[in-house]
């Protein structure tokens, strides 16, 4: 039964709370500033660790800690308003209206009310600078900077010392990854149009994040509801555990009823940034025929999403009417929603895409409330036949044109990029993206490596998105067990989310982010000393890890068994090698150079049998 | 509650049978062997389509072919025993007689009985040609390189008129993939020791295979009970169940009581090559304790073993005394069992390995039953911080070194490798093997490429696995959700099966493999056309496919329905595309060349914005 028809369910009232076992919520304030709180996690180990605990990066917002009431109803707290108050060229003024439309015409009874922690909107006047784009150019360290720059040292004003040896170990194909990143860094980065922090003006509950190929490898889930199925209240829970697991941004894909309301309780709720496609909602108001779409609805969408606060939109300018001719002989044609609509648009027209000859003017309401673009990949491919096709190829190449448009108007701006693409060619979508895009950052779906595992796609993308996220993509957007075959639910979104932070990490690892590997040591060095939960609670999903081990042995006891039921006692290697090691290490110690000896020997050959 | 305890539930007595969903076991005889039937499953597709069944590559023996009763008592039809009898130097013989110890001591009432199916063992004797290694250097085809040869061509006697093309489409890093697969081409590749035909001639039941850089990568699946849990009814169904999802080989791992029986039952109904890891046995015959091993004890072990039928076995010869040092400082020592074991062994007793010391006498008995070397990887890294150490590569070295040693013994080989690798370090294991054993096949564990999930493990090493099968690795040998938890059930199993097989395929497409392609072709079109029982059916897992599809359209309707709840009607970019597509097409055709024009257009710049 859809919520939507029980009015007494309209309001959403709690979501999932709580920090994750074994966490706790910290904050770190950067040097100089106590009025910038930094969140992250801490893991406590095991006191026979004889270890600090574990940080990790926490995108989870006030949801994981543990002394907080939530009111969905308030919403979370502003903590940019006392920066963006003190900011020249922002004034608040009386917003667009909402209309019934925005709704999709839900009248009372099914009408989702507004979330009542709505305030008067901000936007840019003037020549001052609004945008995180301007602020760099201008040379000027913002608040979102310095909390972004933070975030990513996990709140280390000084590196690590072995930092540098850890960075020659990876290969990050020409990324230019610091050792220790600085609000200076962020700043420049933003400023060679290398990075965003996707913020906008309207968005003050934001914990500020940045996207690049030189920072961690970042995560986006997709929630929202569809025509056929899913409620207001499921779509904040969704956003709340898919941050809770690790989802560094969110996109409301929402389309249906109610679709402003929701995105209201969303805005209100979310510590990360939120990015739509607002061509979905325009086509909601055009009774869902594309070929009824103008400028005009276009426009008034943007203003009433930007009021609301939405951080990035996908815009799809880059479906270009002569592009359109070139998926006919395509195996699955045009897959992203919003490229259809626009080729359908196009075509019945016959004229070339509004969102293209409009791109001035998209630019001028982004520059108003710093939402960064996203600029879609309506032409991507949908099966591994199709990839890096010309079609796709052309719109990135437009995409490309486009940035440096966007740039000159003073907007942030990132690329979607695919899809579907089979292992052997994703390294050129990367290097094509860097070349043409100028290296804005790149913004995957994936890519799915192939197309026969319907019900597994988290996973034949998890490989692909581990790949170009090696190669140098920004952020990797999620892909569920249920792409292709239905709306994903509370499950799905973690396991997608889980998915793809190992996907995201393995990228880490493999560039050589600093200090990246420290959590698989903390995580190996728990699994040899038997430390059963502080294995479960430093992983990426300590509920399941600890599930998994307790089917078989649920005794508590079993918690610091040296074995599990994999083995057995008798077959535990690591029990072997752990007992092993004293007589190693004195074996090593006492006839001492014993390994050089055996390098030695190696060296001279070193073989039984010639 | 364990299932040995009951011992009316001794004898497995069903295991899962009938085809799956839409597909039909079809048998196919390469020319001029009517005596020869290879299978294949073909998966019919909707009338609509308008498309021949599409025939995919079939481990899963006749327990997956709907007309047939499966005794698992009587055990598999021996098709191989008309083969065996006409090659000369095979002789039968009273083998060695079964002990006590040999099931762990098991007695009456808990006491699994042997399979009833077993036969008097064969073995070579002379120097006649015994193993498809001989044979191949001998410049003879067997029917086991027929059969191979065959299945790797999907039957088709000529290959597809595209097969060129689509060769030139991948990436195989020096690899020598032809476009078709002949039984002459296979036997050059296991003279040259690049592949092997695992097939123990006491395994009559086999269904050959081949494994091998040149071929379609393969996978293997773990099972066996440990003394913690699992029963033999239990195992031969996991092994059932394994197959059916497309594991091409089967490890048993079992240790504690019954092991022998258990081997017996499961090496009787395999269609698959088992393989197994000798020293476990052995341990179990000296109660647990890696001091008490002896030669005498190994030897008679794999003589055992070798007369049941077992393919292949991993033996770990390349953990000498003198490389044990080089675990002293690793973050996780050694995390292979049999590594280990023999470390202890070495240490104890501060004696060079007996297996070792003794290759050539196992050399012997392996070449007598045709059982295979997988030259175990004791030494391989158990974590990110550990990967490609100097103990990894020391032991690789030395596996190079027993290669040459078989080879020279008549004996097919492949060699095992890690575990846990980053990304970035992926590749180097792949070139060091094919450089240090002369391109003998390489089958690894993943590797995983983080350690940070733990309950997602299959998914870590399921992107490593997909990377270095596309770099030259011939099989995967697959990781479960429950790796570093506990034993895997049978949901476990099948999850771990479809993961390995995602990646296998994923790297066999981006090598190139001529026609690995058709299959997600063949689930595009179904796609793109809403054939969605077609989707289902042709994707890895059509059960799981369905389910999920269901879980919000149930209704037989929505199988045909030209949306699903991801997006809904409206959104369905697919159909809008659809609809879209006559359009395109007559737009393209019409206005002749329009597509060419706007290629033109392209190149003189058709910007909007300059």
């Amino acid at each position: 039964m859809n919520i939507l028809d029980k009015p007494q369910n309209l309001v959403p009232r709690s979501v999932t709370c709580g920090p994750l076992p074994g966490s706790k919520k910290i904050y770190h304030h950067p040097r100089g500033r106590a009025d910038i709180a930094v969140p992250f996690r801490e893991i406590a180990l095991d006191p026979s660790a004889n270890e600090p605990p574990v940080r990790v990066y926490d995108p989870s917002g006030l949801y994981t800690q543990d002394d907080v009431a939530i009111d969905l109803s308030q919403g979370l707290p502003p903590i940019r308003a006392p920066w963006l108050v003190a900011r020249q060229g922002l004034e608040t003024y009386q917003g667009r209206a909402v209309r019934s439309e925005d709704n999709g015409g839900a009248t009372l009874g099914r009408l989702v009310p507004p979330c009542p922690a709505n305030r008067l909107p901000r936007r840019g006047v003037g020549d001052s600078s609004v945008t995180q784009y301007e602020f760099a150019r201008a040379g000027i360290i913002t608040e979102e900077m310095i909390f972004a720059a933070a975030r990513e040292n996990l709140g280390r004003e000084q590196m690590l010392e072995d930092a540098e040896a850890r960075l020659t170990d990876g290969e990050s194909f020409g990324a230019a990854i610091p050792s220790v990143v600085t609000p200076e860094f962020v700043r420049d980065e933003i400023a060679r149009g290398r990075a965003i922090i996707p913020a906008n003006i309207n968005h003050p509950e934001l914990e500020p994040m940045i996207i690049g190929r030189n920072f961690l490898v970042k995560v986006n889930a997709n929630i929202g509801n569809s025509a056929v199925t899913s409620s207001v209240a499921e779509e904040v829970e969704k956003m709340v555990w898919a941050i809770r697991w690790g989802a560094d941004t969110v996109m409301d894909l929402s389309t249906g009823r109610n679709i402003h309301n929701i995105r209201d309780w969303i805005m209100r709720n979310s510590p990360v940034p939120i990015g739509t496609v607002p061509i979905y909602q325009a086509l909601e108001k055009v009774d869902g025929d594309p070929v009824k779409l103008t400028w005009e609805i276009f426009r008034d969408t943007l203003i009433e999403q930007a009021e609301q606060g939405v951080d990035y939109f996908t815009i799809h300018a880059g479906v270009r009417l002569a592009y359109v001719p070139l998926t006919a002989k395509r195996t699955t044609g045009i897959v992203s929603r919003g490229g259809s609509i626009m080729a359908r648009w196009c075509l019945a027209h016959h004229k070339e895409s509004f969102l293209y000859e409009r791109f001035d003017e998209i630019c001028g309401i982004m520059r108003a409330y710093d939402v960064s673009f996203s600029l879609g990949d309506g032409l991507r491919p949908g099966s591994i036949a199709d990839a890096n096709d010309r079609a796709q190829f052309a719109e990135l190449e437009t995409l490309g044109e486009l940035t440096r448009i966007a740039w000159a108007k003073g907007c942030q701006v990132m690329i979607e990029g695919p899809g579907h693409v089979p292992m052997h060619k994703i390294k050129i979508n990367m290097e094509k993206q860097l070349a043409e895009c100028g290296e804005a950052p790149f913004y995957t779906l994936g890519p799915l490596t192939t197309d026969i595992a319907p019900g597994y796609d988290h996973i034949t993308s998890g490989i692909g998105a581990a790949m170009i996220g090696w190669f140098g993509c920004a952020m990797l957007c999620y892909v569920t067990p249920k792409e292709h075959l239905g709306l994903p639910d509370r499950d799905d979104v973690k396991v997608g989310v889980i998915t793809y932070r190992i996907a995201a990490h393995a990228g880490d690892l493999a560039k050589g982010h600093p200090a990246a590997q420290s959590r698989d040591d903390a995580v190996s060095r728990a699994r040899f000393d038997f430390r059963w939960q502080d294995q479960f609670n430093l992983g990426l999903d300590p509920d399941t890890a600890r599930l998994f081990h307790d089917e078989t042995l649920p005794k508590e006891a079993h918690k610091t068994a040296h074995f599990c039921s994999m083995c057995g006692p008798q077959f535990c290697s690591m029990k072997i090698t752990q007992d092993l090691r004293e007589e190693v290490l004195a074996l090593a110690e006492r006839d001492k150079g014993m390994a050089e000896k055996s390098a030695e020997f190696l060296e001279k050959g070193g073989r039984l049998y010639v």
